[in-house]
């Protein structure tokens, strides 16, 4: 079989494929210039983020390379989100161990536009790079916030009220099911509850509508892309607090209910399972209603799930109310599996 | 021989060896939060720039690690000197395939520390990871210039002179060096010449100092990292015009005039060789004093090498005066080698 054609130079990747995704923004350029230009928004502060995923890591071989495109951007616009952040402009550097298929590049480039176009952010700028290893995408976002208002993760303080947005464990029980399709009729999942949490996994969706409810009525917020246990842990460290969480709380989806029933276990893997880029919110007894009230009218459902205390770890009640004994609380680089 | 201790999680990386390259920088709140927040320098729009290095494309596996932070920064900072940007804050994504050694974070931190103090920035935020393929470095760095003032690419015009700064393909020739130190007595170096551009090659030191005459009188500007000829070309096209440049006139150091005189085909290779990282710029000639004037008040060396005229193309004569057969003016990561 001949080889699907490649991309025969740097500036046909660029100009060809990545150029479009730069047209709304003007401070790009056209990606003909070394660097962007960015005029920083009257009365906001800049928020920067940066996140890479790569091949065979954060997503396989044989994903979709418009879900791929997707989820490197969403991943870096959900740490926005959490932050209070609206999105405006981000840079990516690309690498690939080989000239990437056009067809390749013409899914990508339209899981980028799509991504674009849903959370409201321009391509300024990036870089392209041949080298062994994984296909690899490395993107830096860059987002806006009333001067001083940053939501910060170490600020919240005892008595605070933990809220969660959405569903929990959706994306680990999507993980399994990418791995193996076959394990859906095991965990008692029909078709369309097993498409849905697949694409939990490949297809995260900041949660941008709690900006009004971050920036209004929360004192600390960060997304819970490396699991609810380790964030929570990073939140309360941060804060210098104690965390509570009753299992019995937990927000879950109603494929998650139905893997419940047939393993029980799995409550563990949902609470330490990452990729759900939830956003985790410490909010003041007094604002309750107000952020309840915002995040409705930005169509993001939240469920209250604990609360902080004064001292130190994190405590998760199972849904029997004893406590969880969590051996490994989420995905670390470095020191080991989740 | 036991293995050298590694670094035991992200945490120990992350506050053990980065944070104190963050200390500077109140917005990277201490690597402790999800995002960094920058407050826009008043009067100032920000310039933006992504640069990955790895390891055995950008870099030799037994290069110091200080060298190789060194460089991962400097090569974004020169873009931002040749925008007439000052720097602010970077962030770094890191990737290894394995934990990496304490020994060699060490180094790297005291190299990132190194150009930090030199280049005036600070790192604000990143990311770290570990996956298959070689180590590798990606940084995206922040500037600042004067509202509506970056210096770009293309806006030269017909009659502008070329100038560039410092002297061109030291660090090609100390590639060739660090390859091979044995070449050094063919090309006529002794230890001094040859360890002086290998320092070129491993050290990039953008060119901050030319910022004034840049502002102040360049009608367009880059740094030409992938070669003289290409990115002389790239400029060139993106100004719509054609360039000339005399052989005669370019600027070289006495360990390449040294290498010349036994290997005159070197003259090519200069031309054509990367990682020099000086800037070249397009002066109006009314503003040939004032550039020169503010350059070397910023102890910049710069030299005329040619002009920017009405067509298209780029025409470099060789030190003879006839015009240089260039097949490959430079490195592409997808079309081919230098």
């Amino acid at each position: 079989l001949p080889r699907p054609p490649t991309v025969a130079s740097e500036e046909a990747l660029i100009q060809g494929f990545l150029a479009p995704l730069a047209a709304g923004f003007p401070g790009a350029f056209g990606l003909k210039d070394d660097c962007a230009c960015l005029l920083p928004p009257p009365g906001e502060d800049l928020v920067l983020t940066t996140d890479a995923v790569a091949e065979g890591v954060h997503f396989f071989s044989g994903d979709h390379a418009a879900d791929v495109a997707w989820k490197a951007l969403a991943v870096n616009v959900s740490d926005l989100a959490a932050k209070g952040a609206r999105p405006i402009a981000y840079l990516m550097s690309l690498s690939f161990p080989e000239a990437p298929s056009e067809a390749w590049l013409q899914q990508f480039v339209s899981g980028l536009a799509d991504a674009q176009t849903s959370f409201g952010i321009h391509l300024a700028g990036g870089d392209t790079d041949r080298r062994p290893g994984p296909v690899s995408i490395s993107i830096t976002a860059v987002g806006g916030v009333p001067a001083g208002r940053m939501v910060r993760r170490g600020t919240a303080n005892p008595g605070d009220l933990l809220f969660l947005t959405g569903t929990l464990g959706d994306a680990r029980l999507g993980l399994a099911l990418r791995r193996d399709p076959e394990l859906a009729e095991g965990f008692g999942l029909d078709a369309a509850g097993a498409a849905s949490v697949v694409r939990r996994y490949l297809r995260p969706r900041p949660r941008l509508g709690l900006r009004e409810a971050l920036l209004g009525s929360a004192r600390a917020a960060m997304d819970i892309s490396d699991g609810l246990a380790k964030d929570l842990e990073r939140l309360a460290k941060a804060s210098g607090l104690r965390a509570r969480v009753k299992g019995r709380d937990l927000p879950f989806s109603s494929p998650m209910f139905q893997s419940l029933e047939s393993r029980p276990e799995f409550f563990l893997t949902a609470v330490t399972g990452g990729d759900d880029y939830e956003i985790l919110a410490a909010v003041p007894p007094g604002s309750k209603r107000g952020f309840v009230a915002a995040a409705t009218a930005g169509e993001v459902p939240v469920t209250e799930i604990g609360l902080l205390l004064p001292g130190e770890g994190v405590e998760i009640l199972d849904r029997d109310g004893q406590i969880l004994r969590i051996e490994a609380p989420g995905w670390d680089h470095f020191g080991g599996s989740e």
